[in-house]
């Protein structure tokens, strides 16, 4: 891992994912469960939660990039617009900073919409892993 | 919602919960998973996916504190300790500041063991709410 890196990586989320995240959590907010409810908001349909939406940053980080060994230390999200179910979304990781003596890194974190570009979700993550960074 | 203002849920999750979490969300990282992985890392034991453990932010903020109409800004992680399965934690979040023209509140969001008060996730919340902030 080194700076400049770029990672890539096209993800959608089902209603169904949608559910089940609000199961698990406990986060049964209407706005993403009941389109009727949702279609009287702003947002006109069921947006998906944040945090299933940056989960993909930790699906990237622990499983791809850079993989095996990595312990999260930060993340950060500044949610810029709401995401939809059934819509790609690509998620675009950059490298920031690396401490090889540390074995850290500091990596830009963004979700775009994969058909407009328009930015989604914009944040920074910090990560540990003494396998795949400054060995 | 008032600057000062505390609330607190306690909260825990099962293996099953973090296994359907890495179902919907893709990150199948043993560490989550897999008991004899986990017991030859650091963690001893499988660790909850730290947005799951966050999650509990977004439940609260738009379900139960302000609840409803809350949009969510921004939110910030900092992962302090790993968390575990079948383990009481209690999540607490503050409001350190109100824009009651904006209908803006910043709130700490801190989740600590129950048992022991050691703090496992340090962060801040941004929400937007027009029905329940400065109105």
């Amino acid at each position: 891992m080194e700076t400049g890196d770029i990672f890539e990586l096209e993800f959608m989320y089902s209603q169904d994912d949608v559910n089940a995240f609000a199961d698990i959590t406990g986060d049964k907010n209407p706005v993403h469960l009941d389109e009727a409810y949702a279609a009287e908001t702003v947002y006109k349909r069921p947006i998906i939660h944040g945090f299933l939406g940056g989960a993909v940053f930790s699906k990237i980080l622990g499983n791809l990039f850079p993989g095996e060994g990595t312990v999260y230390l930060q993340q950060s999200m500044n949610f810029k617009r709401p995401m939809y179910t059934g819509v790609a979304y690509l998620a675009i990781l950059t490298v920031v900073e690396v401490d090889k003596e540390k074995h850290k890194a500091r990596i830009e974190t963004k979700i775009i919409e994969a058909a407009s570009g328009k930015p989604n979700l914009i944040g920074e993550a910090t990560i540990l892993n003494k396998i795949k960074i400054g060995v």
